[in-house]
């Protein structure tokens, strides 16, 4: 019998809409499913080192380099009214409950070989280079997401 | 033949977001569809009663409970740019034009027996409790919501 | 063969959603789907024109037409943080790559016959009419998005 399929585009670079991507993506995952998260637009910041990588960009690439958040638990919320609860405030929550922070999730979806993929396209825009992004993820386009896409028995852009 | 199915995940708790959820939950029941609700975050704070419940609480989730709307029509809107515009003025053009409110909405997803469905774990995290959320709710975790999904032919996260 | 088919919600009304949506679009058109943009909420100020239209217009509609965007090329970014970097700092790199505006992108997408679709309840609430949106466009309601939606292989909300 074939694998169900889950594919999950993550736009957003909000730290709580990516917890809800990753949750989702491990739980589908758990269930046997064949699981892809593409990362497009803010969403690729989520996969960013959190440590600075020095590598040769135009004077724009490095103003979006500075500007846009390094890694996971650099990350805001989505939320403009919870924004006075901080991601602190949330991290604090998760912790609290013995509940995965968002580092710890997108480890745990690795484990599970949660297919990671980093859109090639924004890549290009943003002039992030590979160096700059955690090990062990992907790199496609946007063909190479419909590929999965089309046969998904459950397709979400968060 | 079976049932079409629909499942939607409420990760967003802005009022013009939950109308939308709404909107397509009761035109696919409409359609026979068998339609499910995952409220999950903010979303659940559409579910909470208006009026304050008392419970036994730690500090933090009292603090949680006092910032985050309680009920429908408490809710901001998604859109920073129409925010000037404010939910009371789409509240005033939805009853200008006798649509429905978020409200009423809610009411008729009911009636057509929408499964409404408020995610376990964020009850933990943000420590709220069976009593301050509306009647006739289900609760359950992503598991119970994949195994609606992966069967699901509209599979939608807003 | 029966074609596959992609759906896709677009309820924002941001700049970057809305080129999200449409790289989707004809990325799927180009894989042979039939491909539906129904657009509902702020998601329909994508299609305004540029220009002003004289319509007659009572006072909250009036108001509103001028509170939102009109058209592709006035839209703002969906992205709280990178607010700073505004829309003119995105199309500045779009434009140096050699990536397509969002305008371009909708110019594909009709070349490509992919059905860009209105949600008619939206208009009848913002007051908005169809002299004021662009040439070669749809105009339904939700029964209609759910009738293409249950038969899609990929159905997004955006």
């Amino acid at each position: 019998m074939e694998k169900k399929r889950t594919t999950i585009v993550l736009f957003s670079g909000d730290y709580d809409k990516a917890m809800a991507a990753y949750i989702i993506a491990n739980g589908a995952a758990a269930y046997d499913h064949e699981v892809t998260i593409f990362h497009t637009f803010w969403g690729i910041n989520v996969l960013r080192k959190q440590e600075p990588v020095v590598v040769k960009k135009g004077i724009l690439e490095k103003l979006f380099a500075k500007m846009m958040p390094r890694g996971a638990e650099q990350l805001g919320l989505s939320n403009m009214h919870m924004a006075g609860m901080g991601p602190k405030m949330i991290k604090h929550v998760v912790t609290k409950h013995n509940a995965l922070t968002l580092t710890q999730l997108i480890d745990m979806a690795q484990e599970q070989e949660v297919k990671i993929v980093t859109c090639t396209m924004t890549m290009d825009l943003l002039g992030l280079q590979q160096e700059e992004l955690v090990d062990g993820i992907e790199y496609a386009g946007v063909a190479a997401y419909l590929a999965d896409a089309e046969d998904g028995n459950v397709n979400l852009f968060i």
